[in-house]
């Protein structure tokens, strides 16, 4: 019997999972429900489409009709999921029913805009859909001054964008640093000093009162005591899981306000595990692979790793997923800043005690040409010393050292065992000799004995 | 009672050695024999240094003088070091004896060059010690076509360089592929292919018959049945442990001809641990942390921390250095190619089958510019499927993702639990959105499934 394979959500779990299902399953019928216009594009990419560096067709890697034609996958978009008889196994869409023998919920997560005045007001924007990306780059030429409430990385990636579309950009954060929550304050330190000097402004302590209108169009944003003039502000203030599916199954939802998840990547119900339907992508509730407690994953390295299960599952697998490190990183006008694990302020919310130590260095070796300073920051649990999380700052790509910390992290080493059994490549070009990460873990080392 | 250690060597392994003691033991009496001239440079950068790109001087960090002053360490630079009493710890340099506490071997190794007519020609180098370097470099301006022998890394390096300044360049070498036993024949061949289109000339198969001269000078290279006219040879032809000291204090010699050694970094004498002797870097024989058999590592980074381990343990500490990936790195002419681990090469000679499995993909997001080919192979032991070694080729620098995947592999992580626990950090200017190894991975899976 065919079997068929329903997918909720088009983003990059929900095609990662309709692609996973089709290469395990060569004949089951798989549907993919999408309220988006545009599917299989990258969100992350946007920031880059606003400066102009690409269009935002680049970022589109696939239409419908690929699917349809290469994978057999039907893709229904702009397409409303209204209903869903978890005990059925129906659900409807565009008033018709349709029946499944597996689900995917990938319905991703949408910013969250605070209530305050005037936040619908015309050229007031978030940064989440092709349609999001249309929009600012039309409003774009009318624009000088803009407003980014939010210090998240993608609200940097976003002023970081403007600026280099030559606007003048403030960014409004409610914390004191940029970045709060993943990385902390001497790592944060770097990146806005960076930014500063490229004439980004920010307000920190700032929680934005309202959002000034003229002809319902944006004139200023409200901060503290200033009036900030704008004709143009984007919310870049996180991301909530889309709990309208999930609720209609009654699945349960976790602490951090997304769907509790077992490691098969199915949600539970009442405290039991939902047969046949998996789950993947913002809309998860995580566990960290260092404190075993609950964590987002809101990244899209996550939601396509989560979809390959989920829809491999959906397809018959028995696949498991792991606790996640969450490594992210982000490049910022030539500055490369990136994190994984705990960071102190994340150790403080687990109530775990942390050491932490801080070494520079160059991102190749000394006397060759075009190195850059390279800052790492490691984290160790202060009562064992196992390494809990990681940071870095660069003038270079380091990508591939925020995974290599993040594998050595995740396998339960401690600082000791990092000097004892860690290796680095070498070679004049590409590393020091020793990389960073070593001369912060010798640091750490002694004030873990010290301690 | 003030300490007193003697290290013998100064390259990467002695010269850490003594400012790791130092760092450990303020007040110990250190002293470094060394039969060199210049201490304390970077080997591995000579290549760069006959391109052009620097001079010797840039790649020497610091000179006796600053370990005097600013270390309180005293080097002695010149002296052989000609007896040693390891009973009443004793040794003889300078024809003067000096007593000590704590010893450190760290002699390095030779390059061997085959015992061939006219080897020892005007003209024809091995790279090792700035001295090379200088000469080589005096010798460069009345050369016009040179041949290398040896294509492994150092060769490589040294034929690019040559190639860049101007050299017509053939490369010979006994075995059929570029980087023998290190990289499998399909990365290696990616190698070769970019060299030849830079106009490198390879002859595989090929054992140097003889070096032919004329006034005393280097006049051409016999291999096969070809004579290769040339100026200047330079014999890359591989790295024996330098035995010397070690025999006067009959340390245990291991299977691949250097010194046994023991996780503290201490060599052995007829089966028993040598108190108060260690040793570090490539007169080291190494274990395997893959096949926990022996296995070598001659590498600056590695020589820097077993240095780091007995410079600390000659101090008093007990640290402990463990096994090695062996994780290496070269840049050759704008292309990155690195591998860690066993190759197909090694692992036959373990008597380990493994599957393997190679999978290309981008070092950034497909859209956003600059992006380059990479190109991941992974190993796996085919009976259960731990990961057992990879190889990466790029346009991009890969240090941080071989690195990361060595400590994957390290760990002993099977190719499934990559799959469920790996992660990569993403954003579109420094990766894919699911790094090529995993890509990878999920083949190699398959293949293990199948098997």
């Amino acid at each position: 019997m065919t079997r068929k394979i329903v997918i909720i959500g088009s983003g990059a779990a929900g095609m990662t999972a309709a692609s996973e299902a089709r290469k395990l399953d060569p004949r089951a019928d798989i549907t993919v429900f999408t309220e988006d216009e545009h599917i299989a594009y990258s969100p992350c990419a946007i920031p880059w489409v606003i400066e102009g560096l690409m269009e935002w067709k680049d970022i589109v890697m696939h239409d419908a009709s690929f699917y349809s034609k290469e994978r057999n996958i039907t893709i229904r978009t702009k397409t409303k999921v209204t209903a869903i008889d978890g005990k059925n196994k129906t659900m409807t869409a565009d008033g018709r029913e349709h029946s499944y023998d597996s689900l995917v919920i990938a319905t991703g997560g949408t910013v969250f805009v605070p209530p305050i005045d005037g936040k619908d007001l015309k050229n007031t924007f978030i940064v989440r859909t092709v349609n999001d990306s249309i929009a600012i780059s039309e409003a774009l030429p009318s624009v000088k001054k803009a407003v980014v409430v939010g210090a998240g990385v993608i609200g940097l990636e976003i002023a970081v964008a403007l600026r280099n579309a030559g606007k003048d950009v403030t960014v409004v954060e409610m914390f004191d640093q940029v970045t709060p929550r993943i990385a902390d304050r001497d790592i944060a330190g770097k990146v806005q000093k960076h930014l500063e000097s490229i004439g980004i402004r920010f307000m920190f302590n700032t929680p934005v009162g309202a959002v000034q209108g003229k002809d319902g169009k944006v004139s200023a944003v409200v901060a503290k005591d200033e009036t900030l003039e704008c004709e143009m502000v984007i919310f870049a203030t996180g991301v909530r899981a889309n709990l309208e599916i999930p609720k209609m199954l009654e699945l349960d939802i976790g602490v951090l306000g997304a769907v509790l998840t077992s490691p098969t990547m199915q949600p539970y119900s009442k405290g039991r595990l939902v047969n046949d339907v998996y789950i993947a992508g913002d809309v998860v509730q995580c566990t960290s692979a260092v404190t075993h407690g609950p964590t987002m994953s809101q990244l899209g390295s996550t939601a396509v790793k989560q979809g390959r299960i989920a829809g491999r599952n959906a397809a018959g697998a028995k696949d498991i997923c792991g606790p996640t490190m969450s490594p992210w990183i982000s490049m910022l006008d030539g500055m490369f800043v990136a994190g994984t694990g705990l960071s102190e302020g994340l150790a403080a919310w687990y109530g775990l005690e942390v050491i932490t130590a801080t070494a520079d260095g160059y991102s190749n070796a000394r006397y060759y040409p075009g190195g850059k300073r390279t800052t790492v920051k490691l984290l160790a649990d202060a009562s064992t010393g196992k390494l809990v999380g990681a940071q870095i700052v660069s003038g270079c790509d380091v990508n591939g050292q925020i995974n290599w910390l993040s594998s050595v992290i995740s396998s339960g080493t401690t600082v000791d065992e990092f000097l004892s059994d860690g290796e680095n490549a070498y070679c004049p070009p590409t590393s020091m000799v020793r990389d960073v990460a070593f001369t912060a873990a010798e640091s750490l080392s002694i004030k873990f004995k010290q301690a």
